[in-house]
């Protein structure tokens, strides 16, 4: 009987960004602290505006980077992350990646991405060494940071039909496929499928009130829901890192070719 | 005689996002301001490194904003916008994208995407009310920044197989859709095929010398090549804004049905 079967607690990140803390965004970041803590689950928030995060990759991420050297940010950065020396802030982002079982990024759609602040957050905190790189488990499969959900959570001032599938903004999962397949599937974290809020500016109460129930269900769903089957570099794709021929599912192309 | 005709004299915006000033970001630009100066255009460089760009919108974009005010983004940035009160950066910055008939971005892909801080001077300069918005010509067609070029220049670490048709990483077009579709073609700007530098990592001398030949061309196409034929808002598309039935080009699926 599954009402009888224990809960796992388990221990959630999510990630927020928008500098309004009575925001659309920050509500919805509110309610799925309390929906998860609710279920018991543990949360922790990074709140980037909040924290007056630094969204630029440069030589202040590194304390052992000599002022006059050039800057090879590749090879700056897995030696500073594989000895321990990233300044602290991102040290304590990586922190919290690490001990999480789930990441959510709640961010609004700006220019068909996330916010710089957020982006900088993955340029800075996803690090050679750290999300990828030799010293980690390959991309596209197990990955550095395997055994993790997660979710993102937009917010988007269009209506869907616009991001639907022969809509004129192309369909929201090739719009997000950067981050659905490029961050979270790259880094072995099983991405489910986006949760977007549409028509989100102005939006009446009794519209909100909807789309948290709808949240609210994705929230539940977050350890039991089927991520997207994106496929893995190996065994599916030649030493090229292209598919293999005929791989791909019926009648697939475009982005769905990496969709199992 | 096409030799005997007088060349046109164009204004061209570069930005530039690499914290390195000895990079290979920093070299394709000394390259191209040389190369489009020797043609005899104009050109402004926005190094936004060195310009120490603020890459997160936060209240402070907005000279007028009332400190305990709710900022509603979008609302704050048209009335700022009209009015001509923005922050001086970013007042500065837009009178340069005016000011041009091309704009180049050049940038190191990091994952999948541009620099957080080249995202920062988007969200920021591609303001409601300059960009997009009520106030200006719709989008993806005449837009707000019609009749200017548009050149995505990245440096790619990764093979170009993986970002071929059948690549792992999806196709290069398709990574790029938000920034060529999403950013230049909404506001209007005639989008041209993305140059790519891949394997940039530790890239020899000799095949350095190759890409700088390849990008001059590029480069002395800027006014003249064809432009990837994205579709008009008007004519294409639905009031759902979504793709005309039958109106794709014949085999034309994923984010290809969007290009004529």
């Amino acid at each position: 009987m599954t009402e009888a079967m224990p809960r796992q607690r388990k221990k959630i990140l999510l990630v927020s960004a928008h500098p309004e803390p009575r925001s659309l965004n920050a509500a919805l970041t509110t309610f799925a602290v309390e929906r998860l803590r609710a279920a018991g689950h543990e949360v922790r928030v990074s709140d980037l505006y909040a924290m007056k995060w630094k969204a630029a990759v440069d030589a202040d991420d590194f304390p052992d980077h000599v002022a006059d050297e050039r800057l090879d940010v590749l090879a700056t950065q897995e030696r500073a992350t594989l000895a321990g020396r990233l300044s602290s802030d991102v040290a304590a982002e990586q922190e919290k990646v690490r001990w999480s079982d789930a990441v959510i990024l709640q961010f609004p759609m700006w220019w068909f991405a996330m916010p710089a602040i957020l982006k900088g957050w993955i340029d800075r905190v996803f690090s050679n060494g750290f999300a990828y790189g030799p010293a980690v488990p390959p991309p596209y499969s197990e990955g550095a940071l395997g055994g993790r959900r997660a979710l993102v959570s937009v917010t988007i001032g269009a209506r869907e039909s616009a991001f639907s599938e022969r809509g004129v903004h192309g369909r929201l999962a090739d719009v997000l496929h950067p981050v659905q397949h490029g961050l979270f599937w790259f880094t072995g974290m099983a991405p489910l499928e986006p949760f977007a809020l549409y028509g989100a500016v102005g939006l009446p109460e009794q519209r909100f009130a909807v789309a948290k129930r709808a949240y609210g269900r994705r929230l539940d769903g977050l350890f039991t829901d089927e991520p997207v089957a994106f496929r893995s570099l190996i065994g599916d794709y030649d030493h090229d890192m292209r598919l293999l021929p005929g791989a791909e599912a019926p009648g697939a192309s475009g982005l769905d070719l990496h969709v199992r």
